[in-house]
């Protein structure tokens, strides 16, 4: 059965498996010490810059502990929305981790701006407070949406402009850039983003994310951390071969690009054919591969013993907040049968 | 070329590769709601006993840490020897992840017994001092040894007659089994201990080890607790099927056990055959798949040009203690052609 | 000057200095085994009840981050208001030294109820989410208000019937208690509260908190460990007769009351006084020593090169709103010459 | 009754009591911004040079691992004494606090040396390691013995050629300097020391320790990270005058050196006295206040009912080594009792 609950429910693309056996020749030393994570940093320094540094981990919560890790001492603080998976979703491990702060702030469909950053900065200097040392921002958001690459740069001009960093939570990154049509780069580096989730695993890989650090950073002393703070914070894979040939696949073959324009495709296409029906809402612009839709309540569950998807806001409860996500390897014909299944529900009730 | 550096040097093995294409059919939950990880617990259960429950995690000192962590607050203390890698070769994951003090004591080949915990235990009570709570010892042992049966289950009879846990490190606990020829579950519950870094990676796997918890840590909460502490301590894959269909193929194909054979019997075959050279002092018992020995110091650089394998000891600087170091995949022909360019080294210098 | 910036920028009661006095006799252990000590421990349990066990700490903050310590492991989380101090103006020193997440409440004029708590309970059992496990309520609260005896009665029922616990921050409970007309132990234990940070400094002391543990945080361990997290969080004086001394004068010398009865009193008359300006608003119920006030902002400027006081809002930009506080020392002239030199300055602008 | 069991189980001197008497003038300013405070950081910048910079603590612990908090990130390493407070006495405050590890080395009676450090920083680099970071050594040390300045600026040497910095546990420096007849600053930031605890509590303070920074540290940032570490790590204070008062009155009436000259002289006497006991051996070099010897069991039992003091290390079982501390206020009157019961209970046994 097909689930819309994330793009991690699906499984893993063909051309990862087949990477992932081609690596699977004989020893190699372990820790990154091997020619395959030499041709994926070099992949990623190809695509976002000759002068970043990639770094492989293991999760997404550990790109995006390591990338704050690297820039922050504990009595920093991290300003996101309240709506950020390291706010939300992480069981704390920033905080744990980091020792710091988080500032979460009010957002608009899980975007923030300079305007409700700005007072945040008025802690600066005040030793009764977390210094605020980075802006993590997520691209896509955790509700779908995508900030523009002005908006990216407008955050990183303040970031800048405090001394402080920006960092993105990319872990569904490359629906970003296929869905503004833009590229990696272009919406990353060239923005002023300092430090970089990259997302494998929501994009067809099996495990396995990489933190990517800009010059900013580097100059700030990250990249030094970095390799002692991934071993430290449980993030270094010993069989690192196997991580890096992932990476090198959805790199260089082009299904970094083609994975995330169906997924966004399928999720284009499932919120205009949810959207005819009757009683269901769209309650979030759908810019990538997410839809949420408000729906009465026994839709909601009589839809969950079919198809698995969460739950986002159980209030108002008679008409909560649900949330379907498409994937590399959603079709058509799983988006017009969730929809199918969807109006006879409705229908039905 | 083979490497004798260390068992993680080695590639995944066939079975597994199959196990993980295998479990590549669509979509299923992630975070470990997935029949494929209901499967793997139920084969650590009928191998470890229905009492037990296993939790996967990313990598050793992931196991190792939670391990702890799921035992101890940050005012406790952990009692190891000096040589235990999670003193020695996690970048100081334990104190920065429990809070807690490693308690590190003098050892016999890695060893350590009741005679050397007792004077730690001089701390309970007093406010002054991390109060000892977990002794944590490696089977096999970071330089190869072995404890018995009676050794381990003196060292559970301490920690408990003073509240206190034993965890096994057990990143290579196959190869321990395999060389005193008893159960996995005779050498850990049936002996007394109560928390279990089961490794797998070194064995064979890609990636992912296991926590075991027996009855009296899940008793004190440790189970409970555990489940927060994996994602927070970021060892929680979304796609947890791919870990989970490697340790299934690992307990029920016999593979645990007929790997580990194999790479204990070259490890003896390697000791026999470099003892017998001019110039090799073997150091440590031999009782697994690790052989130490000390060679002639340019024995060691002419070596290392043709073999992976590590200095552990560079004192004295004449004759520096290497590691040599078998693994699953390691071949007789591997070990012969090591030797033999060995020989031929010593005889050169 | 007078200061109204914060009740600890008063000095010292002269009683205290008495107290200090009369404690430096001789030699005396250190750490707690002294007199001086036991006998503010049974003061302790006189006044809030023989099964309460109180520990000295130097500072609120370490009372507020080792009454939460001693209930939490670093994935739980601690719910209290967006205003608490321990959300806002100990430097992250919860988050740091708990490791926990911070749910910190929309409140109204300070405080939180039953209602706001709610929502975040949905998150336990969730292993992606901090498991709530301490409401936190100050009292008096950070905008000088007050929590009936009814109101925290519900906030502890509620943390129970959760298996969660009640702390409540009193730095100013003897304002709390004087200002209620109830006792002590009235407004604690006898609602539900399971620890106490119980405040000194703020009222009259040199140095030195305290943290109350009542019967179901001892049963939940909460004593065994607070010997130990105080130590390892810095809060053990060694001379601790001279922390002790002051708390049995404060408690037994009636003098915890009538320092509070008077700051209280200096708080309602600067209300009363101020009120009646033209220009000033009073924001927030004045039930204790706070007052706040939005004033002219010129009014502030010129206000502060004569008294101390704190801009607690700076917005609106033209009326910010102020904070006076009235301490144990003020009297009726430093009220009268405030509010006198407050209408000079309004009605010369 | 005189207590030998530390030289903070002293009262407080009579001149300290007088300034904290003086500086209870009105309301201050809190956290520091007091002229109290202004006027101790001068007095600090005089004895130890117009470059260094001043913070005050509550305690010696948190003087001990802010200063090494101000220098280090969790992967980094401390390297000391096994004897060392902070390795032995702190209860993992370090540890716990900073996240580091602590190496450990072996010492001649509690002095660690070049040659004993050397090998520790075979771990820069690696990335498996935690990275040396700081030398710390504890002037006097816990066993009573001296640094000479040569030694000092050694390690002092090799840390800097290393990129590391030298930290000074000084929580008996004025005891140090008065024993050597050197200046403070002589003994530390003439030798190299980039950060120290300076003690005085165990001089005749009621409580307040201070960290001072010198250049090479602040260079490095430990400035700007300490007034935030401070608060965070609970050691701000916030009617700070009280502490400031105290250190001004130390430094600026002599009273550091009578008080510390009397302790070191007492410590000398009582050495002389109980060596030409029979049955008394002198265990540890007497260099300033702490005599260190071995009795028998019986007496040790038998003396500790007339004097508190410590057994030092329990073994030999029947002669185990014990301490005996002097303090400011300790009289010959004090030494030649306790001797002369010394004596008795020598005969007796």
């Amino acid at each position: 059965m097909h689930s819309f609950a994330s793009d991690n429910n699906s499984g893993v693309h063909p051309d990862i498996l087949e990477a992932l056996a081609a690596a699977n020749t004989g020893h190699a030393l372990a820790y990154g010490d091997d020619p395959w994570t030499k041709a994926a940093e070099a992949s990623f320094r190809r695509v976002f810059g000759e002068d970043c540094r990639a770094f492989f981990t293991f999760l997404g919560t550990g790109a995006n502990v390591l990338s704050l890790a690297s820039l922050t001492r504990p009595y920093h603080g991290v300003v996101c929305a309240e709506t950020a998976h390291i706010n939300v979703d992480e069981c704390g491990a920033p905080e744990r981790n980091l020792g710091c702060k988080l500032f979460a702030l009010p957002h608009d469909h899980g975007r923030i701006s300079p305007e409700s950053v700005r007072p945040v900065l008025h802690h600066l200097g005040n030793q009764h407070h977390n210094q605020p040392r980075v802006i993590s921002i997520t691209q896509c958001t955790e509700l779908g949406t995508l900030y523009t690459l002005e908006e990216i740069r407008a955050l990183a001009d303040l970031a800048h402009a405090s001394g402080m960093f920006l960092h993105m939570d990319g872990a569904r990154i490359c629906n970003a850039a296929a869905a503004l049509g833009v590229g990696l780069k272009e919406m990353t580096a060239d923005c002023g983003v300092d430090a970089l989730s990259f997302g494998g695993t929501k994009n067809g890989l099996m495990y396995g994310e990489a933190v990517v650090l800009f010059p900013r950073a580097l100059e700030a002393g990250a990249g030094e951390a970095m390799r002692f703070l991934r071993k430290q914070s449980m993030q270094l894979a010993s069989k690192m071969r196997y991580v890096a040939a992932q990476f090198t696949t959805l790199l260089e073959s082009g299904m970094w690009l083609t994975s995330a324009r169906n997924a966004n495709a399928m999720g284009a296409l499932l919120a205009r054919e949810a959207a005819a029906l009757p009683g269901v809402e769209i309650t979030r612009p759908v810019q990538a591969n997410a839809v949420f839709a408000s729906i009465p309540a026994e839709a909601v569950k009589a839809m969950q013993k079919r198809y698995f998807f969460y739950v986002w806001n159980p209030e108002p409860a008679d008409r909560p907040e649900v949330r379907w996500m498409c994937s590399f390897d959603t079709t058509e014909a799983d988006v017009l049968g969730f929809v199918e299944a969807l109006r006879e529900t409705l229908a039905a009730s």
